[in-house]
């Protein structure tokens, strides 16, 4: 099985910021947070981090992300060169998700969170999941993978 | 004026995690977007990141922030240990916010946020606002700060 798109290239944001102005204000941190500032990017961003996966891998995360609100992320996200889909399969269709290199750069961010929760949260810990499956490795079923 | 309460005094966060369990996952970036995942509270705290201010000041940042929504996440971050109150005038009573010790170490994260904005989307800037003025040397007006 084979990725018939490179998710590595990597284009450089143009937000509606750049034709309608600012949403909120040229605030570097108020502009990252209208892609990202909220409860569930950053958690599928964490997922993709360990490389691409399909709709249904990450509808597996423990967070539980409900379906619609996946399907919304996935949209924005890669609305915003954040991330990219590929179609790993034609007939029927099948995509896998992964990070564009802007995407990548969010470890850092990523990073900053983890250091945060686990030094001022008790009892949270760096998210040590089984590595998620390769496309590669599994053909994924149809119940998880229908999404696009 | 002087602040009658030091806001330099820092507990560890206890949330409801311990008690309930987690609310999504014991993920360290799970838990930290809980207190902190949403448009608005990583601006508050970016403000109050450089110094003590007072609500009235809180609501002249750039973005606008709507009145109710900045009440709401002042509130939660107090709640979470992440921000404490003090008043700073009795009669009628006035209050002053700062970041704990725990707010404070979130400033690794607003750096990661900001370099990944600065970086990936054209435009944004690290906000250089003028200084916020202390409630040591300036007296809030009434207007500005009815709000506890």
């Amino acid at each position: 099985m084979q990725v018939t798109h490179s998710l590595k290239k990597s284009k450089r944001i143009k937000p509606k910021t750049e034709v309608h102005g600012f949403l909120r204000s040229p605030c570097a941190v108020a502009c990252t947070l209208d892609l990202v500032g909220d409860k569930w990017s950053l958690l599928v961003i964490r997922d993709l981090l360990r490389g691409n996966v399909t709709y249904g891998e990450l509808q597996k995360s423990p967070e539980g992300i409900p379906t619609n609100i996946l399907a919304d992320r996935l949209k924005r996200l890669e609305a915003a060169g954040i991330i990219a889909k590929s179609a790993y399969q034609e007939h029927p269709v099948r995509y896998v998700y992964g990070l564009t290199e802007n995407g990548k750069a969010l470890r850092d961010v990523l990073r900053a969170l983890v250091r945060w929760g686990k030094k001022h949260i008790p009892g949270t810990l760096t998210l040590e999941r089984p590595a998620l499956h390769s496309v590669r490795k599994r053909r994924p079923t149809r119940k998880q993978d229908r999404k696009s």
